[in-house]
């Protein structure tokens, strides 16, 4: 059986799966960045790690290649560039390293482009040529499929929809810049929209009972299906921001489907209700009433790692 | 010789041009958008001129096909679509119409992408993968190349930068939204900052001069060139507005380098400048000191027409 493998490296964990071409994780593992000071280490600690799951897994499997999505990872260099959520600093040549480990050949991206090719193998996009995925987590993230292909860009570092500027002189960003939608859309975000909104408004709401510390997105959603109005417009106030940078996004690439995925759209309709009808609003005349949204078919615990494995196979189809 | 045809059909006037590869015009002209009530009619006429142009070129020209550029044009349909500034209504299909007169295949695109493929293919863009082009003319249009491929989105109708919104609640703008680009960007955008800014300031200036009716882009340009401070921060103003859309659209698609064509264009340096500065400021730290921003190797005279037919040169080139 081919198979491949997903590694997906993240400022905690680093959760990997042997994957066959259905996208069924025939094995997983996981190890925690922050163990290792090294990335040579780390590299070396995962491979063991794989190869003893690989073997397990029995003797009549071909490995196709490893796909390897990381923050900052840079397709073309096989890198990861100054990565701010990593312990190592610098740029790491992930192909180098783990060519030490394994013969098969090894594929890097970001984690939101391999979120989309995740989801253009084996999720809802898959045959479509033109879509876009935005990961609402921490973060914003996205990838852009235009031609069937992925944009990576010149520099591969393509598809930063969280860092274009929604509001003019807006929130703080942890780019050092102001107003991007990654500050409005995120979990990170939502809070921020919580805080404020609970400080602006003198309304009664459930979310008054929960301490600032421990306040999260998934507070927010239950209050709103429970029809607490203050958490319905804290989340309407994030549908209003995150529609208009997808109508914006919409105007350039003119995608057939936009999926949504990560923290924010587990808040599921009550988000995307809101985000829809803004979006409509929104929109040029020209794109309006044909662009689609919708929440990712792959679940948060594996796409990271399942779309890490997908570079491998999108690799192989397009040869 | 092989050759291509170009044509541009305009609200006012349409004109062809009989291309070669290098893309030298080797005969052109033109007819009057408006004479014809009927699209069959025009069709008709624009044609019987250009093949009493090919017979004039002599007998060795293999012709490789047409490309047409017109507002609204649908590359996968091949039609025109509901254009505001055409005398004919509703959809029109261009290759039909063309199929009656020439043999050659006929291909279809919008005015900004056939811009862009221009170019592309006999412009500053040859041999780049990953670029923009941006036409600053009456309206602003938009092509993006990713891949080494226009993205034509879903639709064919991908690539309107002139309309994502960059101001909340801003300028009226013609598609019935408000705070379009091209309602700042635009040469007509220019012309509003212009009166804004006469009616703001006190400040002497020798725009005011020229009467409302006059006043011209050229007018505001010519000025700045003789540092007149008003029309400095005019341009100013306008670069800044242009820039601020460039660096979210380069969050995007991530490209090498972005041609400016139109109008606008012409100001050069005086746009070019602080465009560039403000660009640099309001780019995500990813992308600074990468993306080239120049003036478009086309000349406004023949760029429509040689972006027509560079359409044919593409679509050859690509098989």
């Amino acid at each position: 059986m081919e198979i491949s493998i997903g590694i997906d490296i993240g400022g905690t964990n680093s959760p990997f799966g042997i994957v066959n071409s259905e996208g069924e994780v025939l094995a997983n593992g996981s190890v925690k960045t922050r163990d290792f000071n090294h990335p040579e280490d780390f590299a070396a600690a995962i491979s063991l790690l794989i190869k003893d799951n690989l073997k397990s897994l029995g003797s009549d499997l071909k490995l196709l290649g490893i796909g390897i999505g990381a923050p900052n990872g840079n397709h073309f260099q096989g890198t990861i560039e100054f990565a701010p959520n990593l312990p190592w600093n610098g740029v790491i040549n992930l192909v180098v390293l783990f060519q030490q480990h394994f013969e098969a050949p090894i594929f890097v991206t970001n984690d939101a482009n391999a979120a989309t090719i995740g989801e253009f193998v084996f999720g809802k996009a898959k045959g479509l040529k033109d879509f876009m995925v935005v990961t609402l987590g921490t973060g914003v993230g996205s990838g852009f499929v235009s031609n069937g292909e992925l944009i990576y860009g010149h520099d591969s570092f393509a598809g930063e929809l969280g860092h274009t500027i929604i509001v003019h002189d807006g929130r703080d960003c942890a780019c050092g810049r102001r107003g991007c939608l990654e500050t409005y859309a995120s979990v990170t975000g939502l809070m921020r929209t919580t805080q404020i909104m609970l400080a602006k408004s003198s309304q009664d709401s459930m979310l008054r009972e929960v301490s600032s510390d421990e306040l999260s997105g998934k507070h927010v959603s239950d209050a709103a299906a429970k029809g607490d109005a203050l958490a319905v417009s804290i989340l309407d106030y994030t549908a209003k921001r995150l529609a208009f940078s997808l109508a914006n996004a919409v105007a350039i690439t003119s995608p057939e489907a936009i999926f949504l995925f990560g923290g924010m759209a587990r808040a599921g309709d009550l988000l995307l209700g809101p985000t829809k009808k803004y979006f409509e609003e929104y929109l040029l005349y020209l794109y309006k009433d044909k662009v689609r949204i919708e929440i990712s078919a792959l679940t948060e615990q594996n796409a990271a790692v399942l779309g890490a494995a997908a570079l491998v196979w999108k690799e192989f189809q397009a040869k």
